[in-house]
C-alpha cells in the first residue's frame, strides 16, 4: 500500500493529484531513485480510482523527468540528472545518506501549493512583507544614483563597496564582535557565503561535514551540490549536544562544523555560553573550523545577547556568515562573510569566480540605508512585531493542538519547531490532510541529513498577522484530529507504508 | 637576474616598487609556488640598490602571504592557501598547467594601478562609464517598488522573475535563437551562469574541460577553483581551428566546451558559419555539450549577425549563457543560462543552492527596462559610440605602434588584441614601463591556459573617449620604443630571464 491520499470534491483532477503526492515523495527522498513504482492496475486497484488516471500521473512525472518507464519492466524513479557523464568514476556516486533531490526543490513544492489564494502558510523562510521598509529603499536607491551615477552601476571590486564593508563592521563592533571593514567580504545574500565557505574548505566528492541534525535546509542542499557527506550532530533545547562532537570527529575527521549557534532554523535553539565554548575548545583541539551562521542573532524578543563564536573565537577558525535577508529585506540579496587571515585571499579568489561581485548598487544601497540610522529602528519595530506573532502562534497551538504534541518557546528567530507523537501521523500526512483546509507548513524531515523528524514540523510565527496565525493553526489542529479518526496505530502492515511498496 | 624595473624618479618608496613586480610575477604564475627568491644580499646587488629595499619587499609581501621565509633556508613563493587540509589525497593536487593565482588577481591588481588618477587605462572589462543610462534605470527602479512594493524585496523563486524570463526569451526569439521563457534561468551576472555550467558538468578535482587558448580570464578562474584541466585549442581569426578538435576530444575525454564564438574576448575573433557548423558536428559525434558564451553578440558594428550555436543546435547540446553586463550594465548583476531538458532540473536545483535567486529587485527593474522599449535604443547609440572608438584606436595603432606589431579589426565586441613581437620584450616589461607614463593594458599571457601570448596585450577600447585613446595609444608607443631602447636582443642569457633566478 502507498500513503496517497485522495479527494473527490477537491478542484484538482485526480491523475494530478496522484502525481503531486508521487512527486513530494520522490523529492523528499522517501521514494528513493530506481524504486519500481506499482503497475498502474495495481495502484489503481488499491487507490479505487480508474487505470488511466494512474498511467496519466505516471506521464506527467516522466514529461518532468521524475521517472522513467521502461519497456516491459516497469516504471521506475528516475536517478537524478548526470548526462555527459558516462564515465564517472566510483567516488563520485553520491553517499547512501545524500539525498537525490534537494530539500529546496520539496520546499518550492511546498511554496508552490501555499501561494494558491487563501491558504495560510507557515512554511516559507521569508519575513512578513508588511515591515519591508520600501519606501526607505526606494529613497535609498534614488540616493545613491543621484550622488554616484554611473558608478553605482558600473564593476564592483569582488571584496564589495568599502563604506558598506566598513558599515558591517560598525554594527558588529557594536555588538562585540571585534572586527574590521577589511575582514569583511560581501556576498549574495547569506546563501552564497555558507556555499563559498564550503567550496573554499570542504573537498568535493569525498568531504565530510559536520551539521545539527536538524539543519537550515539551503546548507543540506549545498551539501548535496557539492556531493559532500553531512555528519549530523543530535540537538537538545540548547542546541548540539557537544559531548557527541569529539568522538564523531575522530571518527569521521570532517574539513568543517556548521553551526547556528542563535535561535537555530529550524528548531529556534540557542546555545548557552559554556556550550559556545566548549564547542570552540573542542574544534581548536581537533584543528577543525567552524562555520557559523548568524542569520537570526539581531531578532532576539527576550533574555540577553549571547556573544558569537566569532567573539570568542582565540585560535583563528571561526568563519562568521551573516545577511540581511532575515532582518531587513531578502531582495537585496546581501550578505557577508568573515574568515581567519589565512583564507582571506583565497575567499576573494572565491568570490569573483562566483559572480564578480554582488550588485553594487543594491550594496550602495544598503549602505546609505545603514547610514540613515533607520535599522535600529526597523528592528524594533519587527522585534515587537515578531514578538507579538510568537506569542499568538504559542497561544494557538496550546489552544488547538493535541496535548502530546511538543514545542518550545523560543527567545527569537522566526520559528517553532512542534514535534507530533510518534505514534500518530507523519506530518507528510499532515501536510497532504492539511491541504484541505489550506493552511501549510515545513515538513520536518526536509531539514534532516538523516532523515530523521518525520513526526516533527517547522512553523513561521513571523510571516503571518496574528489572527491567520490563530485561524491557521485552529485549521491545522482540526486536520490533525481527522487524519487521527482514520489513522490505526502503527504495526507491522502500517510501518513500510512509509516507504511504501 | 631578474626582471625588475626601478624608477627612482617615481613617487613610490623603491621597496614597494621592488615588492609590486615580484608580486605580478608571483600572481601571473611567472614565479611558480615554492620557487626560492634570491638571497637579499645579492638581489640588492644586482638592482643597485640597499639591502633592506629588499628586505622590506620581502617583509611586504610575506605580509600580504604571497611569500613565507623558512629560518635558515630563505625566502619562497607560498604555495596558494590550503589550510585544513592535511589530509589532501593526490587526486586533488592541482593539474600542473593550473595556475597558483587566479588571472582575476592579476588583473586586480592592474585595476588597482589603472585607477590612479591621470591614468589611461586599456585593461578593463568594462563598458563606457558616460553610456550607462543612469537615469532610465532610477526611473525604473522607481516604477518597480511603486508598482509592487514589498514583493521587489522578498524572495523571489530560483528560475527568476517570470516577466523578466519572458521578455529575454522575447528579445533572444527576435534574433533567431529559439528559445522560451521557461527555459532561461537567471543568473547572477554571466559570470555565475559559466560557474554554474561547469558547477554542473565538470568533476572537480579531475575534470576536463576544453577552452580557446587565449580564453575569457572569468572562466580560468572557474577552471582554477575547481581544479579542473583546461585544454586550449587554438585560434585563428575565425576563432578556433575546428581540425584540433576531434583528436583533441579523443586524448582528452572533455567534459565540456567552452567558447565565445562572437566577438571573442579577447581576440575579437568572430566564427563563421561553417566553423559554428563543423564544431556542432563534431561535439555530437563525441557527445561533448559545448557551453556558449553570448556576452558581447548585441556589439556588432559591421557585418551581418551570424546565427548563435544555440540556434544551430539540433542535438540538445548547447548551454548558452548571456547577460546585460557588456551591452547594458554590469552593477545589475543579472545574466542568463539556457541549458538542454535534461540539465533543467539540476540547473534550477544549482542556482538555489548558489544564491537562493538573483536579486528581485534588480530583475524587476531590468524587466521594467526592457519593457520601455529603451534597449534598442541604447544599442544604437552604444554602437555607434564604440565604433568610433574601434576606429580611434585602429588608428592610433597604426601611427604609434612599430611595424612589426599585429593586430586585427574586430566587427564588434570590446577589444583589440595586439602581438608585438615575439623577438622584442614581453608584454608584462611593457606593462611595467607603462606604468612610468600612466597607460594600462590587459597582458596577454594572463587570458592563457598555457601561459601563452607573453608578448601580446588586450586593449578595451570602448571604455575611454577617442582623444583618450589617441593619447593613451601614443604614450604605450612611446613606452615600447623606450623599453626597446635598452633591450639586448634575446640570448641564452636572457631567455631563462623570464622565470628568473
Amino acid at each position: 500500500m502507498m500513503t496517497i491520499q485522495l479527494s473527490r470534491e477537491a478542484n484538482k483532477p485526480l491523475y494530478l493529484q496522484v502525481a503531486d503526492q508521487l512527486r513530494m515523495q520522490i523529492e523528499n527522498g522517501e521514494l528513493a531513485p530506481d524504486t519500481r513504482l506499482p503497475a498502474s492496475r495495481r495502484l489503481a486497484r488499491q487507490l479505487g480510482v480508474n487505470r488511466i488516471t494512474v498511467v496519466n500521473a505516471y506521464a506527467e512525472l516522466e514529461a518532468e523527468g521524475l521517472v522513467v518507464s521502461r519497456v516491459g519492466s516497469g516504471t521506475f524513479v528516475a536517478a537524478p540528472d548526470r548526462p555527459y557523464q558516462p564515465d564517472k568514476p566510483a567516488s563520485a556516486q553520491p553517499a547512501a545518506n545524500i539525498r537525490p533531490w534537494t530539500a529546496h526543490q520539496t520546499l518550492t513544492e511546498m511554496a508552490r501549493l501555499s501561494h494558491q489564494p487563501g491558504v495560510i502558510s507557515f512554511a516559507a523562510g521569508a519575513p512578513a512583507s508588511e515591515l519591508l521598509p520600501v519606501n526607505q529603499f526606494r529613497r535609498a536607491l534614488n540616493d545613491v544614483l543621484r550622488r554616484d551615477g554611473a558608478e553605482a552601476l558600473q564593476y564592483e571590486q569582488a571584496t564589495g563597496y568599502w563604506p558598506l564593508r566598513d558599515s558591517i563592521a560598525v554594527w558588529l563592533r557594536r555588538q562585540n564582535i571585534p572586527v574590521k571593514g577589511d575582514e569583511i567580504i560581501i556576498t549574495t545574500g547569506c546563501q552564497q557565503a555558507l556555499d563559498m565557505a564550503l567550496r573554499m574548505l570542504t573537498r568535493s566528492g569525498n568531504g565530510v561535514l559536520m551539521v545539527e541534525d536538524p539543519c537550515y535546509l539551503g546548507l543540506l542542499d549545498i551539501v548535496n551540490s557539492r556531493r559532500v557527506s553531512p555528519i549530523g550532530i543530535p540537538l537538545d533545547e540548547h542546541g548540539i549536544q557537544v559531548e557527541w562532537l569529539e568522538p564523531l570527529i575522530r571518527r569521521h575527521r570532517p574539513q568543517l562544523i556548521y553551526v547556528t549557534p542563535t535561535f537555530h532554523n529550524p528548531t529556534g535553539a540557542t546555545m548557552p555560553l559554556e556550550r559556545r565554548q566548549a564547542l570552540l575548545d573542542i574544534a581548536a583541539r581537533c584543528n577543525v573550523p567552524i562555520l557559523e551562521d548568524t542569520s537570526y542573532d539581531a531578532l532576539r524578543y527576550e533574555g540577553d545577547p549571547l556573544p558569537t563564536l566569532k567573539s570568542l573565537d582565540t585560535a583563528d577558525i571561526v568563519l562568521q556568515a551573516g545577511g540581511f535577508s532575515k532582518t531587513l529585506v531578502p531582495g537585496l540579496r546581501i550578505g557577508y562573510l568573515i574568515v581567519p587571515p589565512l583564507l582571506h585571499r583565497r575567499l576573494i579568489a572565491t568570490k569573483q569566480t562566483t559572480d564578480i561581485s554582488t550588485s553594487p548598487l543594491n550594496q550602495r544601497a544598503l549602505y546609505t540605508y545603514l547610514q540613515s540610522g533607520h535599522f535600529d529602528q526597523h528592528l524594533r519595530r519587527v522585534r515587537q512585531a515578531y514578538q507579538e506573532r510568537r506569542d499568538a502562534m504559542l497561544t494557538a497551538l496550546a489552544r488547538h493542538f493535541p496535548a502530546d504534541a511538543r514545542w518550545r518557546t523560543p527567545d527569537g528567530g522566526m520559528y517553532i519547531w512542534v514535534e507530533m507523537p510518534a505514534s500518530g501521523p507523519a506530518a507528510t500526512d499532515l501536510y497532504m490532510a492539511a491541504r484541505n483546509y489550506n493552511v501549510a507548513f515545513a515538513i520536518g524531515s526536509v531539514f534532516s541529513a538523516s532523515g530523521s523528524f518525520t513526526h516533527a514540523m517547522r512553523l513561521n510565527f513571523v510571516s503571518n498577522s496574528p489572527a491567520d496565525i490563530e485561524e491557521g493553526i485552529r485549521r491545522l489542529g482540526k486536520a490533525w484530529k481527522e487524519l487521527l479518526e482514520d489513522f490505526t496505530t502503527p504495526d507491522a502492515a502500517y510501518q513500510p507504508a512509509m516507504h511504501i511498496l
